[in-house]
């Protein structure tokens, strides 16, 4: 095994002389950059942002785009949506949980309308119209859809609303998203340049860093704070063996950077980090059929509504359940979703009886027929007294039966490759005040340190919600920007 | 909330004169500071252990005193048992894992006979007969038992073989374990007395620590290595909600002193942790009861076979099933079990039928009767497909039926407060080679510093088997022990 680069703290006085400076040093241009450079330069700061790839963008710009906003914003109400601050916190709170960040959640709720019109005022564009059914990102500009806040138990948490805000694009909007919110930062940026140690002053202060740009050392002090933006740590396969090795062997989320660099210079600097075990996982199994079906684990056995949002059923299967896992729906189901919304997944095996079925499964014999039977019951009543789908989706299946493989799907090509069907990212990362200050082990702050996005633990407890990550990303990003500008 | 006392390392020309002085300074008595107390002093060191308590013993010496040893020690051939370190090696990296640190292991199998000597040269008795039966602990003087090597899917990897072994004690054997080992180490020792931050020279080398002893400040120089033998961290409410929030609201293993005190000290000294949020959870749901009926969940599914070493039960149902956790048996199972092995244990609920039964618990009408039936159809043929119980226990449940109530059984007592009849302790922690040398977020090692037992992160993977919280403590312990004597 070649030895890592150490990323060990540097001494300013190692540094001599600095090759750049400025007030506030922002280390990656993804969704979080972009928010902490708009603000601190908004606040005077002498603003410079390094970025290892050759522009802004990072993984923020490879998403759907989805903001998860709410309390009340222009969109919603455009579309008949009554919300507010408690209501959005009330589901947020059970989604995002167990064991959200009360206090970061609390702020996030409390000032989503003001950051909803923070993304128009950066000229991000919303559509005043809904996309109704369950998707993991519709295939149209509708501005808001639905992320879960209907589906039990949610729907008796708190007052079902949607809050999925989709900037206008067709498809993914990540690129459009981070396209305005770059323009909009408008910061000095350097490009292709690797930031691999944190400098510290005599005191222990965060005075700059040591990157790497093509193979050369170059050295930066900042005056006011460093502020790290640079993602999770789902690319870096010892750091997921040490604190998420339920990740290991699926599909990835990201650009393909998101190696923890930043997460590994702070810690080497004091930083403490938190819940480092959290991750996102998204199942490639289209909600279109799911719902209209059931999803069942490797031995034949329903688990979840499938009426929830996706990436629920997804952790919920990879975290819990015995793969592999499948949607299996009967002839009808599949016919009643639009060819469009079919994301061209076909059956992979088709039968006229559940014993033929759960043989071509290698499931237990019986299990696939009593999990019908059972489900089908019920069905009959409009009921599912397990895991209270919604009636509207509850109807006996008949055959012929048909098995989609969690495989095709959302993200069928880019997994063929693992063959799980699953993708995933990190959610824990540096301990972080609201405020952005990267707190080290004792609680105290790291002096002239500050983090946001994915490279801190955020307002997440151990579930996700799509759009929660750019949002937290952006909405703690601005924290910390203000915060260093004022250093 | 009052600030926490800072855990920063302190720099050697803050201390000035020390207090004490010796060559490998060694921080908590329990089975894995005894362990690198007894090899450091045999390699010629001048060792002293510092500790909380008024005297040797901590978490270890409250367990119950199970070793897990094999590849082929005296015990196991004196029963009639053939075993060798592959043997071994198979069925803890399953039984461990997934994830198991495969390095740890591989040295753990292969000296285990070794280990084994050196247990019985400090005075541990193990007496030559085996326990059949699945329990937690036996209440008698057998010197080895079953830890699950005998249950699916363990049994299809390795050749089963016992591999628990019992100092000759009657019920909880950690206490006499502890004395022996504490008795062979013979080390100097500083009572009541709490490590709080290391101290650092110059070169960032370890070269002692500060403590404080009846609330005065005290100084300890290390002029070889201090080797960090704290524990976990199941008493730190605030550590388990950043690592291991599963564990919140459970009971807990340990002495009350697990509170992450050495982890924080030596993560502010740049120790890099790993693996932070795996637990081991005990359900008190007793395996005898079990095995012969069904555990089911909240929702009154059955989920594994229920004659697994009943730490993976537990951690299985706490982690992935929704509770409240319930044993179902009749009356012929409940009858079956010799009172001796009910340990008092009555039934919450008896009823003629299933569907009372299902009420009495609020599970979903028809839960239960679906369960029972799919069960007793496949074990009329003696077949558990879905989860491969030893045909041995399976018989088709008849009514009068009952539910044993999860909060009584093995720690009955103790669990009422928190009313969950599960508890746990971390097995997360500081970063180390398998010499003991604590690494930092580098990869390197941080100079002077060693860790052994909980406070360290071990062999494990995301599994456990009991006596390998011992039995990596003081392996691992014994490794640290030589190590820092040979700085």
């Amino acid at each position: 095994m070649t030895p890592r680069p150490s990323v060990e703290p540097v001494g300013l006085d190692e540094v001599g002389r600095f090759d750049h400076e400025c007030g506030v040093l922002i280390v990656g241009y993804g969704c979080a950059g972009a928010a902490a450079a708009y603000e601190a330069a908004r606040a005077g700061a002498d603003v410079l942002v390094l970025e290892r790839a050759s522009g802004p963008g990072g993984s923020s710009a490879q998403s759907g785009g989805e903001l998860y906003l709410g309390g009340g914003t222009e969109v919603q109400k455009a579309c008949g949506f009554d919300d507010d601050p408690d209501n959005m916190y009330a589901y947020l709170e059970a989604a995002l949980g167990p064991n959200a960040d009360t206090e970061k959640l609390r702020l996030y709720c409390d000032e989503s309308v003001e950051h909803f019109e923070w993304f128009r005022s950066c000229g991000v564009q919303f559509n005043h119209s809904l996309y109704e059914n369950p998707t993991w990102m519709p295939f149209t500009e509708d501005g808001l859809m639905w992320l879960g806040e209907n589906a039990w138990p949610y729907n008796t948490v708190a007052r079902p609303v949607p809050r999925g805000h989709r900037p206008a694009a067709r498809g993914f909007g990540g690129a459009v998203l981070m396209e305005r919110l770059s323009s909009a930062a408008g910061a000095a940026t350097h490009p292709d340049t690797q930031a691999t140690n944190l400098v510290l002053d005599g005191d222990g202060r965060v005075a700059g860093l040591v990157a790497r740009r093509y193979g050369e050392r170059v050295t930066y002090r900042a005056r006011q704070a460093v502020v790290i933006t640079t993602g999770g740590f789902v690319d870096n396969e010892e750091m997921l063996a040490h604190h998420a090795p339920v990740l290991l062997g699926h599909g990835k989320v990201s650009d393909g950077l998101d190696d923890g660099s930043g997460i590994r210079m702070a810690t080497a600097a004091g930083a403490a980090t938190r819940r480092m075990s959290v991750v996102e996982i998204a199942l490639t199994a289209l909600p279109a059929l799911a719902c209209r079906g059931m999803l069942v684990d490797g031995l034949g056995r329903r688990f979840i509504n499938e009426d929830v949002y996706p990436g629920h059923y997804s952790v919920h299967a990879v975290r819990h359940q015995p793969g592999p896992y499948w949607t299996i729906v009967d002839e009808e189901a599949y016919e009643s979703v639009p060819e469009a919304d079919r994301w061209g997944v076909l059956p992979k095996h088709v039968t006229e009886t559940l014993a033929e079925l759960e043989e071509a499964l290698g499931m237990p014999a019986g299990a696939l027929e009593n999990t019908v039977e059972v489900y089908n019951r019920h069905a009959e009543k409009g009921e599912d007294p397990y895991f209270h789908k919604d009636p509207k989706w509850l109807r006996p299946l008949r055959s012929p039966f048909a098995a989609i493989d969690p495989a095709d799907g959302f993200f069928g090509g880019a997994d063929r490759g693992t063959g799980t069907g699953a993708r995933g990212f990190t959610l824990g990362g540096l301990h972080t005040t609201v405020d952005g200050a990267v707190l080290n082990t004792s609680g105290e702050p790291v002096p002239g340190l500050y983090a946001a996005g994915r490279a801190a633990s955020g307002m997440h407890g151990e579930g996700y919600v799509s759009g929660t990550s750019l949002g937290d990303g952006t909405f703690f990003g601005r924290r910390a920007g203000r915060a260093a500008a004022a250093e």
